[in-house]
């Protein structure tokens, strides 16, 4: 059966076809510059283990004339990958916000709509483009079913004491803030992962994911039990042009001290700050590259970053009254075996101690990179959220 | 050797006279509601060990006006300790902020008043009133050494690492916006009687400070190398009407999507969020007598608190890399053997195992109340603020 994952943005459609149940990937692309005089279409396939890859350039007006050329890619004579989208029995949307109503993959109905638009106030970036990709799948694939995957629902398990703001109480429930986390598909990916490797349902699992955003989640017994986003996806760890975790007096003070607007104030937080903010380095391959070079505003930005994730390695463990193991996982933390390296030092009174040589090592699949004797298993799983939308849509459509 | 310790509020002198080196305290009071029609004073004095009080209602038109009007209680016949204000040798003043410029107790010049002046925009609330404090010290005991003690001072040795956030660097470099703490004087003052204590000056303690304010600090060798309040006092830990950390974009959500103005968000999370906001109750007696009825938001305020204190505890276990000792001071923590108990529980894995018993039992002085297998020594020490400004006073003067 063929699943397609679907990824709404607001100028892009991600997207990935699967053969399930076994879950091999057919095709995957991109659809970039929605509405720009040019477009682009980046269509990849993989015959037989191999990856061919289309690119094309042409304007492309909206979201529903992309999903058509989507369509013609898919079954296109050379780059097709099956014969009528008709095929196509299921399509998997990743959807940024479920807030407390979605705690779980959800078949998507007019009232399931109508819910992701109320939410569009708590993530007024991420669900309306995620909502128009739904509303364009439901003409352009009207035979398959459509499936929402929320980032939100595998931390819908956090308990009150981890979600609660100790703001008035009104403000969550006249208004619902409160944290929702995110990444919720890659921590829920990996830590099943990390859970069958360690043999043990109810391990205290501690998930670092660490992308262009990056998160870190506490999960005991397969639940998330705390995360370090929360309202939105601006606090926690150091990112690459986010803030993470920052007193809030310092916007106040900005505001009213110092004569920024708010406006100003977001845009520095969210698009001026972390990696960027520091050192003028947003991707961590530049920031390393200045490390090596001598640059010591690099050197600090890299430390911090490095910093902010073992504070978060011991408040989660505070949380779970214990640790089993920790996941490294998503573009930093499955490639970056010094940041791992530096993470993981001195690590000893939790129980972690690396095995540098393993730790260095390259493999596809999980790898296990700590020492014989370290009590608390260090892991590097590489996350697929994609497939794990496509399982969790295939699961859901199955029943 | 008479010392006299002030601290000058907005609308309040609160003072406390000490004879040293012996360090009894003499007579202590509080001026308040300076300006208004009906301003009070209360002044204690220590006869054998006793407490006598006088009040005194009566207008007080300014600062300089209070101050004479103590400097009449402690020559008063009655209710006096001293034969003239002459026998004052030196006032140690508390301020709130020194910024990066003081990193100890510090005589005043007229440059040093220069300077706190000029961190009015980083204590818009505090540093004013501790000015004018000096100001009027200086023309009311003209004869008297004026010595300023920090509320910063003491974090003035955390690293890059622990005071600097991931925003852009020249809002470090031109703006000084940096983490500086406070509570210092208290940190530092529990932190040397429990290394002491201990026999180990290299003992990595964590503070607790638990009072209307809240916060904690991460001590290695008699050095603070983090804490939990930043830029300004909101920041860490749930306090009565604060918020402690919260997610920046809760900030951004209420002012962009929510009509708030920054002003109202900045009062909300300075004097409406805390265990006022979560439950309606300020004060923590208050907030327990309502867990025992039964009241369900002051049993989540209650515990939210305790859950955050936890949670710092595994940060700065891991900013330590270990914990020799664990420290409850200030109002609460010395008092309230309920919290301690719910922060210890299940803490095990970091060392920590409470004596419920020795926990229950009340004593003036330090206190041991872990159990004796217990790795982490759990300590109740009071807090003395005023004394431990009061001798850092006398010996700077006696250099």
């Amino acid at each position: 059966m063929k699943i397609l994952v679907l990824n709404s943005g607001s100028s892009s459609l991600k997207y990935q076809l699967f053969e399930m149940p076994n879950e091999s990937p057919l095709c995957s692309g991109l659809v970039d510059r929605i509405g720009l005089p040019q477009s682009t279409i980046t269509h990849k396939v993989f015959p037989q283990g191999l990856e061919k890859v289309f690119k094309m350039e042409l304007p492309i007006k909206d979201h529903e004339e992309g999903l058509l050329q989507v369509t013609k890619l898919l079954t296109d004579q050379d780059a097709g990958v099956i014969s009528s989208t008709e095929e196509v029995k299921a399509i998997g949307h990743r959807v940024v916000h479920g807030g407390e109503r979605f705690a779980t993959t959800t078949l998507i109905t007019d009232e399931v709509k109508a819910k992701i638009e109320e939410l569009f106030a708590l993530a007024p970036l991420h669900n309306p483009p995620n909502h128009l990709g739904i509303v364009v799948a439901e003409r352009v694939f009207p035979q398959a079913k459509q499936v929402a995957v929320f980032d939100t629902a595998f931390h819908q398990s956090m308990p009150p004491l981890s979600y609660r703001f100790a703001i008035p109480k009104e403000m969550y429930t006249e208004l619902g803030i409160r944290a929702y986390g995110f990444h919720g598909t890659s921590h829920q990916y990996v830590s099943k992962k990390a859970a069958t490797y360690l043999q043990n349902p109810r391990a205290k699992i501690i998930t670092i994911h660490l992308g262009n955003g990056s998160s870190m989640t506490a999960i005991d017994s397969g639940k998330s039990v705390d995360t370090s986003m929360g309202l939105g996806p601006m606090g926690g760890l150091v990112m690459g042009t986010r803030s993470g975790d920052i007193d809030p007096s310092i916007i106040f003070h900005l505001i009213n001290e110092r004569g920024f607007s708010p406006k100003d104030v977001n845009d520095i937080l969210n698009k001026k700050s972390g990696l960027l903010g520091l050192c003028g380095f947003s991707d961590m391959r530049d920031v390393k590259n200045a490390v090596s070079e001598g640059n010591e505003d690099a050197k600090l930005a890299y430390d911090l970053y490095a910093y902010r994730i073992q504070k978060y390695i011991g408040t989660y463990t505070a949380v779970l009254k214990g640790l089993d193991a920790v996941v490294f996982t998503a573009g930093i933390g499955e490639n970056d075996a010094e940041m791992r390296e530096v993470v993981c030092k001195d690590m000893n009174f939790f129980g972690i101690i690396l095995d540098k040589e393993k730790n260095k090592l390259r493999t596809a699949d999980i790898r296990e990179i700590n020492t014989e004797d370290s009590k608390v298993k260090v892991l590097v799983i590489p996350t697929n959220e994609e497939l794990e939308i496509g399982q969790q849509t295939y699961a859901l459509i199955q029943k």
